[in-house]
């Protein structure tokens, strides 16, 4: 019998995205529960102690059953199937899915999404003023090494961990579709990046992040566009 | 037949310590390549691309494999297991170590070690001159509010994340020594974390790190003392 699941999430969150993505792809049914982490009224303070989605409220042999961050929810998913999912069962495969989820929670939010979506999505959601030139352009310069990175990976590769999608591609699309949202990435510069990215674009999961809107921002005009 | 296992590490740095204890844990013999990732030549430049530690290089089914990141290391640890070993059989408490080792590899990390470890570690380290006395009390008031929270952990658990050690004990404990090492810790004030942290230093796995020495910096007192 299928659980209960209700996820919290910000569609703009990319933890959040990869979450949902994960969920898809595992064929799990979620109710969709958005929150604004930094309201004070946010329900998530009494759930996960980081107060930040993505969190899910499930049930596990009758017991009750909250899954905080998301490697608690890709780890909880996993652990279900009866076969590999979003992990390859190569040895080799799955340590480079894991050394690229490491990659874009640590790096790349350090160092792309802590500037570039700080400028272009924190400051007016928290009403921090207009976004500042030189970060918008430290954080762009940022943006193109990774893209540059993902590119060759994604040329030499089906998926970017290896022969079969894995959980580095669902993180991997889910920051870089915020991005896409803000108009942010330049795909005609990166061809094997824009194939594998239209592969992933779709698949089933990601349909509902493609209606996904930020308000007072329209999204890029290929956003939601499957042939871009 | 088992198989050569090489370790590339740096003997301060918190992620590199939670290899060596899951190593230990494991019972995986290995070879100790210590490496200075801040130095133009280290050989991690060639082997991941984030430039850090720790890495393994070891051997598949006579594949070489290289694991680069923690998360790689406990994955492909955890892989081997015919029982969990790291990680509890429990689904709640496989949950609640996955969200301790974010809590550690982001909130701990962002508020505690990128302040305080960089005062006392890297600015000796990279010769950045004295540390700086505003920066200093904030990464300590950050401290104790993680302690606090560690305490109450450890006060209503047997092990952080449960009923059995876990990877998230040894996060914890790699962090928690390295800042110890420095005389960051005061530990009178947090009796339910010292509780867990004398049974974490009494295993055989923590030896190792009691003998680490930084340069110049005497350890604090207690430091290797398992009656601290």
């Amino acid at each position: 019998m299928a659980q209960p699941c209700v996820l919290y999430h910000f569609a703009f969150h990319p933890a959040s995205r990869a979450a949902r993505l994960a969920l898809g792809e595992a064929r799990i049914d979620w109710t969709d529960t958005p929150v604004r982490p930094w309201e004070p009224d946010c329900p998530l303070g009494a759930l996960n102690p980081s107060g930040m989605p993505p969190v899910i409220q499930t049930a596990d042999r009758g017991r009750d059953l909250t899954l905080c961050e998301l490697p608690a929810i890709l780890g909880w998913i996993e652990d279900q199937q009866k076969s590999p999912l979003l992990l390859s069962a190569d040895v080799a495969e799955r340590a480079e899915a894991r050394r690229l989820t490491t990659w874009f929670e640590s790096r790349f939010t350090d160092e792309v999404d802590a500037v570039l979506l700080h400028e272009r999505m924190e400051k007016p959601l928290l009403k921090l003023g207009p976004p500042e030139a030189r970060a918008l352009r430290a954080g762009r310069d940022a943006l193109k090494g990774h893209l540059a990175l993902l590119d060759d990976m994604a040329g030499a590769r089906d998926w970017l961990a290896g022969r079969r999608l894995s959980q580095a591609d669902l993180i991997a699309a889910a920051h870089l579709s915020v991005l896409d949202y803000f108009g942010e990435v330049s795909w005609g510069g990166w061809p094997a990046l824009r194939t594998w990215y239209s592969k992933i674009k779709s698949r089933p999961c990601f349909r509902p992040l493609l209606a996904d809107r930020f308000i007072g921002v329209a999204p890029a005009a290929t956003y939601a566009d499957l042939d871009f």
